[in-house]
């Protein structure tokens, strides 16, 4: 399934899911018997997934066309996020445009930093440019979100505990960040004044297709005014979700409605890409990022 | 006034303050006006710390003695937080110990990195030393909690932001942040097992008294198993808060109840001690954190 949360014209935030044939509001549909927020779902999403798939199989026809309502995040509000590194080519192609060595601590744990849960944004969200940035950068990642309560949890045991996968961009001000780096803490304004999710959150059974092994061969693209710049492939993960969550976890609980960032995709940014192929982002333009079986997630720089 | 959360044998959590005869329960002694969460009563607190003032100071009798109830952290489930490192000595020193250089772009900017919220402990909690670590550490630190939503903050306006103060201790695995360190992001494993608040919060006209311009006079004392190791001064610090909330929510907005840490005062960890002064912290140990006008935040390390 296809989950989101979306706002009609006049209405709060509320919760659903995508059909071909439009957007299902879950609380009304049950009659109340599912929540109106994707958080108090996936607190509970033992007991209501089983019967938001029966009401889904039921046929029932959707609540709103997609053209009546704005999407959300899909999860608005997150527990936590949680943004790893995992993908190594990323680090290789960085750490050479900035002068660096490659840690080789990388190899030995999967680093992850807390960014800001409170700055999350939708699909189609305009993303305001920081006032003192002006090397703004986008970020193609994956997310998982976490929907069971666990920890100490091992990588093999992992698959249990996440419910699904959406797109993440990691908007990235890089002239902050760098600074912030040379004192040895965050990134933190580098990257806490927005982070997009969406556009949909999807059940890890829609993307069994895509498994190979302990990995999933999805393509990953971002566009910038059309434009193609970024392609890489989820299958080449230096370390998978399970690692992650086993890392992440030791010692610290993990609650459902937590997020789980992949880290930048090889080639999945401009900072990677450098100035020959293009400059950093500006008012106006607009950043599309593509996963295969998760949809596309788009967003444009606010003028 | 000093706000607490509290537990009693047969009861969830609650909110209320201490006097010196006890615990008033709030939404008990309000008939339910004032709420049961202290997270509840700061986001409305403009309304309902003038009522609370008035209950207070209405002569009523405590719902509880102090030795009847368990203490929680003040703000148990804060919605974020953000630890600073605004103390210069600290810096110096752990710089010195670390053999490294101390980095110029710290005196630029007040840098921050957001720990985990979901692991906050109260007074007197037992605190379970990460599996992986070897090198546990204290950190002896002042937090704000915001009780005012608001964003691009300026210094001289950050006062009214504040709702108070209260004593942190940012428990730490140096061996584990050092790794991570290596690999630029974070901390987050190094800091993320524990993070104590309390014993309770103290709204900032109690804190008056030691206000000199725009820093306070307050003693911070850290000791171990009852042996001092750590003095510094809050008026010491390089930042002020209003000057790391200018930071923070510069183009990002801050809501109530998110909590702000100063950083650790110089001297006040055994990093910055060395091992001649005092070994890591073992099972057993007894930790102090001690700050003028906040009381004493204790908690001891579980076997």
């Amino acid at each position: 399934m296809k989950f989101v949360t979306f706002r009609t014209a006049d209405s709060a935030s509320r919760a659903g899911w995508l059909t071909p044939q439009g957007i299902v509001d879950m609380n009304l549909v049950s009659e109340g018997e599912l929540p109106a927020s994707m958080l108090d779902f996936l607190a509970n999403q033992e007991t209501y997934l089983p019967q938001a798939l029966k009401l889904e199989q039921s046929g029932l026809k959707p609540t709103y066309s997609l053209a009546e309502v704005n999407l959300l995040a899909p999860v608005p509000h997150p527990r936590s996020v949680r943004d790893f590194m995992a993908f190594e080519l990323h680090i290789l192609n960085a750490a050479k445009r900035l002068g660096q060595q490659m840690a080789q601590a990388w190899y030995e744990i999967p680093a992850f930093y807390f960014t800001n849960h409170q700055v999350i944004q939708g699909t189609g969200a305009k993303i305001a440019r920081p006032r003192s940035c002006e090397w703004l950068d986008y970020e193609l990642e994956i997310a998982c979100v976490i929907g069971k309560e666990g920890k100490n949890i091992r990588a093999e045991e992992a698959e249990d505990y996440i419910f699904g996968y959406t797109i993440l961009n990691d908007w990235s001000a890089r002239d902050l960040q760098m600074k912030e780096s040379k004192i040895g803490l965050g990134p933190a304004k580098g990257k806490d004044f927005a982070t997009s999710l969406g556009p949909y959150l999807v059940t890890k059974d829609e993307l069994a297709p895509y498994r190979i092994g302990d990995r999933y061969d999805m393509e990953m693209v971002a566009r910038v005014n059309g434009r193609e710049l970024s392609r890489g492939n989820f299958k080449d993960i230096y370390y998978t979700f399970g690692q992650m969550i086993e890392r992440a976890s030791d010692g610290v609980t993990l609650y459902p409605g937590d997020v789980i960032g992949s880290g930048t995709v090889g080639t999945g940014c401009l900072l990677e890409l450098g100035p020959e192929v293009h400059r950093w982002l500006e008012p106006g333009d607009h950043v599309e990022l593509e996963v295969t079986g998760l949809g596309i997630l788009e967003n444009t720089i606010e003028s």
